[in-house]
């Protein structure tokens, strides 16, 4: 392969340069002509429906419907919870004309749906019967990056669900926060196969206009945790405003207890950063729209003849299992070009075959994540390279774990913790609860803090920070 | 069921009012804050679930893959082909600013994505081994309407699909537009039981840029044409502008062959207006979110518990066949209320099961489509159900079918023509192929040739409007 088609940095040496090489060379995406903005190509756009899929499956196991919203709201609809708005303003894109025709109330491209969501709510819901209202929306959501912008981590539109839900009971709601939280979770690591930290945001990192905010965050490679999806208590916050009520069911007019949530492409980034190495992506096999690739190897046309019948058996036996497999039949290129190319669109298993391995009745197997070699009977095939997927979606899972507890840090001791952040750890640490205290971190560091872990530490110690007594340990960290 | 809450017109007496209440109270949409946009409700995104899934298996299994283009299209790039550009125009909606910050070169909402696609296409294809490149695209187009707007029929954002197809020889392309169009009129057809006429679009109406559009259409009750898919040949329009060329065999750079294709919720839209009735929705069972609802009858607590019992047995055995039902378990509303609720909403199929028909070993099943009752005893309630799903379904198609062919009239005579045009027909008509006479027959008349069939007749008569010898007899009808 050609350096100009391969990836030609390392991973470690230039991180930011190597994952713009792997989500372009792998063909997952390119740059859209509009600054910030991007498409994504079928390769890309695959990992996302087996994503979507995964979530919008548990989603409807569990009593959600999914619906539609325009992306369009009036200024003045956006504009109705003032915290929100202001929150989301900078980076709002407006709506000023139709053809030639200026718009009065202007209009804002969806940066979330919450305010439409609710004056629709507000129509439909009238008493107890019609509650809960648990609706998912797939849509993409516009957001104005004026930072610089990296492909699936932040980009001026990207490809998300928001879920908007409606309860009689605050218990009920909080409940609804959990299970929402637990189906990300799952999803994330039995898919992904990425461990994240689960608990809620501080005060200042919560959503503009919930109550409180859960999370799910991971540490990446260079040691800057991401926020991999959220979902919101929003208590009765946008229901007073947005008008939000039901009859109970002894007739008294009540305001309804809301939450919303949501996660985005930005999984696929994650994903890249997590698995990939100087090669090129490495995907877990529940998510690559290729799960195996044959490369059949031959010289003659006898040997090709031969080849191509076994390598189409192989296929067919895992195709009927469900399996995605995919037999290279390329003339055009070399194994060893092929080789490379799979490689670095990250397949996570390689299955060679050739004359030799026709006549001793096996096939070479490659596994990417590894690149380890072994053999495998062809009257295996079957149970041999199922067992082998399972192992490398399992490996990969325990890989990252590890790489995570690595990147965990327990410190209680101010200047130890400026130069760990600086070592791009992720620190847990005492913390007093005071926002002053977080602002003096971020000032001095850049660090944030990403969680506060459900299980954390609560035992009184001293805050970090200013020494008081601290009320919860947390979770700081450089984010992306 | 007062009256509020159920369809208040006839069918037949005010059509227009009648889809209306229709689509608002069977829970398939609402309006949205902003004029002219519309919210789909689980119940109406269900539908488009069901059709999207058919859809997109089709255009999976004949080699196309999913991607993703962002809503935002710089106007220098959207007014490249200035045909194209001239069409879209005057319903453009227009983001001048994102936060503060004035846009220079302004971005428009998609009103469909040639363009852009295009942009793409032309950097990601070299050469003949990157062809065929066959890409769908599940989006909303965006063109703000300046005419009277109808849920699902005429609305500034409407949800749909478009393909953008690159093909490096002519024949190979226009063999794509019409695989295209099958899939289109097998998914009409045999998921929403609409028959449809195909052929071709006149040169007046193709698509603004294509060589040629291909189209399937049909007339609904009140005797309007309704578009309901088209599949343009491209040529080399777009190509050449937009650069999308390809090195082939002998090292030649050409030119590509380009199709775009695409079908709307417009769909749901004739599936309300052809199959319902005064009491509502008619829903085909293989697009129908609940194909058959159980309503459980009982007075006392003990008959409650033996009638669900076994609602709940026939349900068990009908989810293990993939079948959607529904137990209404409501104790707040009466058996009656229940039946015109499920009958507003289309449901194809209710059962009744109540103390007597327990002793009986039967339940009673109603047909939405005829009304009509019959007993089905419980140990044929697998199969028997099945049946008559399957009858429900065929016979739609076959009452839309004759209702069909009553609304066409071969008619060669103009004065004829007018009036039958007048009584809401779809004329079979012989034309000169002169674009002066279609925009006679518009002007006098308001119809339009929605298609030229393709098995029209082509044999030498006179045309319709001039008395000049005919190319072909073309379908004209008023359009919505």
């Amino acid at each position: 392969m050609s350096k100009e088609i391969g990836i030609t940095v390392k991973k470690n040496e230039d991180f930011s340069e190597w994952y713009t090489q792997v989500v372009i060379k792998a063909h997952l995406t390119d740059y859209a002509p509009v600054k910030g903005l991007i498409v994504l190509r079928p390769y890309g756009y695959s990992i996302w429906e087996f994503l979507k899929s995964s979530i919008d499956q548990k989603l409807k196991k569990t009593g959600h419907e999914n619906g539609f919203l325009p992306v369009l709201i009036p200024e003045s609809l956006l504009s109705k919870e003032t915290t929100h708005f202001a929150g989301f303003t900078p980076e709002v894109f407006w709506v000023t004309h139709s053809g030639d025709t200026e718009i009065g109330d202007r209009l804002a491209l969806r940066p979330t749906s919450e305010t439409l969501a609710y004056s629709m709510y507000s129509k439909w819901i009238k008493s107890w019967r019609d509650l809960p209202l648990k609706i998912n929306f797939w849509n993409s959501a516009l957001r104005a990056e004026i930072k610089s912008t990296k492909p699936f981590l932040r980009t001026s539109e990207f490809l998300w669900q928001e879920g908007h839900t409606v309860h009689a009971t605050q218990e009920e709601a909080e409940e609804e926060v959990m299970t929402i939280l637990d189906i990300y979770r799952k999803t994330v690591e039995e898919e992904l196969a990425i461990p994240v930290i689960i608990g809620k945001k501080s005060e200042k990192e919560k959503f503009v206009g919930a109550v409180y905010t859960t999370t799910m965050e991971s540490i990446m490679p260079d040691g800057k945790a991401l926020q991999m999806g959220t979902s919101h208590f929003l208590g009765q916050n946008f229901s007073i405003p947005f008008d939000v009520k039901f009859l109970d069911k002894q007739n008294v007019e009540t305001f309804a207890w809301q939450t919303s949530w949501g996660v985005s492409w930005r999984l696929i980034g994650a994903l890249i950063m997590v698995h990939g190495d100087d090669k090129g992506l490495v995907l877990p096999p529940r998510v690559a729209p290729i799960q195996a690739v044959i490369v059949p190897i031959y010289s003659s046309q006898s040997d090709k003849e031969a080849v191509l019948k076994k390598a189409n058996e192989i296929k067919e036996i895992l195709t009927k299992r469900d399996f995605r497999i995919h037999v290279d039949l390329r003339d055009e290129f070399t194994p060893g070009y092929k080789f490379n190319d799979w490689e670095m669109k990250g397949v996570p298993l390689r299955i060679e075959i050739g004359p030799k391995d026709l006549t001793k009745n096996k096939m070479v197997l490659v596994r990417r994540d590894t690149l380890k070699k072994s053999d495998l009977s062809f009257d295996s095939a079957e149970d041999g390279i199922i067992k082998i997927l399972n192992e490398i979606q399992e490996d990969l899972f325990e890989k990252a774990r590890k790489l995570l507890s690595e990147r965990v840090k327990n410190i209680t001791e101010l200047s130890q913790f400026k130069k760990e952040i600086e070592n791009g750890m992720c620190l847990n640490s005492p913390w007093c609860g005071d926002q002053k205290c977080e602002e003096i971190v971020k000032e001095e560091t850049g660090a944030d803090i990403r969680v506060i872990p459900f299980d954390a530490e609560r035992s009184n110690m001293s805050c970090v920070v200013c020494g008081k007594p601290s009320k919860t340990n947390a979770m700081f960290a450089r984010g992306y």
